[in-house]
């Protein structure tokens, strides 16, 4: 049975695995809904997008996915409010972030309607998968790989665009420990680091493991040259609260820019928060957890939403960070979440209802 | 019908697409033979290889290969000289680079019989496809990525080694005509650049494209710092003769260390040619080749053999190389080549047999 909608056509699921889903009990990203979005690029343009059951990928074995790495992605999410409206969070910013990443992985830019379209169609198609309890959210996962084939080191001449989504709960469970690293780097001057891309993070994992073993759960990269400088934390930007200042660093070649980042800069700023976008040195973190002046550290991102830090590692010694009544994260986490799940006003503009 | 030769099971394909193909006319590495190696990594440990015909793969939207970009590959190929017989060129150090990548992708390491096994198992199978044309040979692209599922970013539970075999001819058509890059940059210190790995190869597109408008077919990556030291051009390694001076950069954890690379050392070292591992700076070639003692600069890797560079880019100018009789170049080609095809004698082992 064939509909359409926002000029997108939709394949209904035979039956709904919705029934089997303990919602008080999401991991995240683990449980995927009944349909999905997908869109083909060939031919030399977006073939329209449509809503079809969730099913398996069939790909020849040298498909350039394989092979090259030309894979990007978005994380966003969908939240369920106490009426029942559902609500997505500056989805225009994540649009244009994809395609900044496709055109610097040598893809094809995708049309903003088939991103808008297909992803209000396909939320609206599995509306009941959005959790509306506290914590909880539908995990959103926009994703562009090259489907195309061949041996040869170049661009594919075939792309898929999937949305999928996943009904999700935490990304981290408790407060977050991380090691400042000094060996390892995630991205170079000129590089790829900027864009949300697949090997961005297959090159955190080893470093990371490494870190867990130490009994760290993230690894806080600094610039591939000296290490000196405080860059992301591979699934989250960065914070450091130093007195009642909030530091973060400016996004570059090599960090993400990322929207929950930026929100929380003009949320910091409308709270009269202090804030200052500039290189963060490690030196100045250690001195400040030293000298008792480093109040509060956290990593801000879709998935993490807004994470303190409890203590951060750097050659060898572990610096635990106070806890805090009035942390700036606790504040500034409140006031992003009342947004996104419309319980407070949205003086910003940056709500987008699903209908 | 299955059989099992050297521990390895195989399925035969049912029938044979050898007769559609044009020995005669290879481009590279996009035609595939009739079978392929498998082999699955599950409950943490790798299940025995298999030889099945060769079909496609099929994933769930969240395997992580499409998201985390673990993956990673191997380029060899198979030889076949006058007699029939069949040859690979030094295949225990792919195999050993294999794992090095594999490790530093946090990915599983290989049994080292599963691959050799597996692809002598293969080759046998499918010796019919190996051209025995000058100029052309079996592409062996030997790969691994992560096939579990879950959108958290952290290490795939799964993953599937492939052995594909691919008929091919030249990598290049001609001489090539590079762009020394001043902006964009392939590796950074501490990261992945020393690994075979897919983000590698589609973080040089875009820039190579930008190249490639301009006249370019490869770019030469410099040092992600201030960009004053050659390292490598993405698809090979690269040589740079002043005088009679034979230089190539040192391999660190931002250069490949290719095995084509350094077996033109050994040779070059045998046929008394002086050769240097150093830093080579972008100012002493461009001032070589001002002053006339830049006589060759070329490639080196498995698709590329050796490839003579016609000209490189730099900063708006062009600077063209001379066209030598008796260039190390061609001598050093002829001595690799030799040497594969079983054409001379082999004084440093490196020729295995597949019987």
């Amino acid at each position: 049975m064939e509909a359409v909608m926002n000029n997108v056509t939709i394949e209904k699921a035979k039956t709904s695995k919705i029934k089997d889903v303990d919602f008080d009990n999401l991991s995240f990203g683990s449980i995927y809904t009944d349909h999905m979005l997908v869109c083909d690029y060939k031919n030399g343009q977006w073939q329209a997008p449509k809503v079809v059951p969730y099913q398996p990928i069939t790909l020849d074995p040298s498909s350039k996915i394989f092979h090259y790495g030309q894979s990007i992605f978005e994380g966003m999410k969908a939240y369920k409010d106490e009426s029942g409206s559902v609500w997505l969070f500056r989805p225009l910013e994540n649009f244009k972030r994809l395609n900044k990443s496709a055109k610097r992985m040598a893809m094809p830019e995708l049309p903003e309607s088939y991103f808008m379209d297909g992803l209000t169609t396909l939320l609206q198609v599995d509306s009941d998968w959005i959790p509306q309890s506290a914590g909880s959210s539908l995990y959103i996962r926009p994703f562009m790989f090259a489907s195309g084939n061949g041996f040869h080191a170049s661009p594919a001449d075939e792309y898929k665009f999937i949305i999928a989504l996943a009904p999700s709960g935490s990304y981290f469970s408790g407060k977050v420990k991380v090691l400042i690293e000094k060996q390892y780097s995630r991205a170079a001057n000129g590089g790829v680091g900027f864009a949300k891309t697949g090997g961005n993070y297959a090159g955190q994992f080893y470093p990371t493991r490494l870190a867990a073993e130490k009994g760290y759960q993230q690894v806080i990269w600094t610039d591939d040259n000296n290490h000196e400088y405080i860059e992301e934390a591979g699934a989250m930007n960065v914070f450091v609260r130093i007195n009642d200042m909030l530091l973060t660093a400016p996004t570059n070649d090599r960090i993400l820019d990322g929207i929950t980042r930026k929100s929380i800069l003009d949320i910091a700023k409308d709270e009269g928060i202090k804030t200052e976008i500039r290189k963060v040195s490690v030196k100045e973190v250690v001195e400040a957890a030293k000298n008792g002046s480093l109040k509060e550290m956290f990593g801000a991102g879709t998935a993490a939403v807004v994470s303190p830090i409890s203590a951060f590692g750097y050659e060898g010694v572990d610096y635990d960070l106070p806890e805090l009544e009035d942390s700036y994260a606790s504040l500034l986490k409140k006031r992003i979440t009342d947004i996104q799940y419309n319980r407070a006003e949205d003086k910003f503009g940056w709500r987008h209802e699903v209908v």
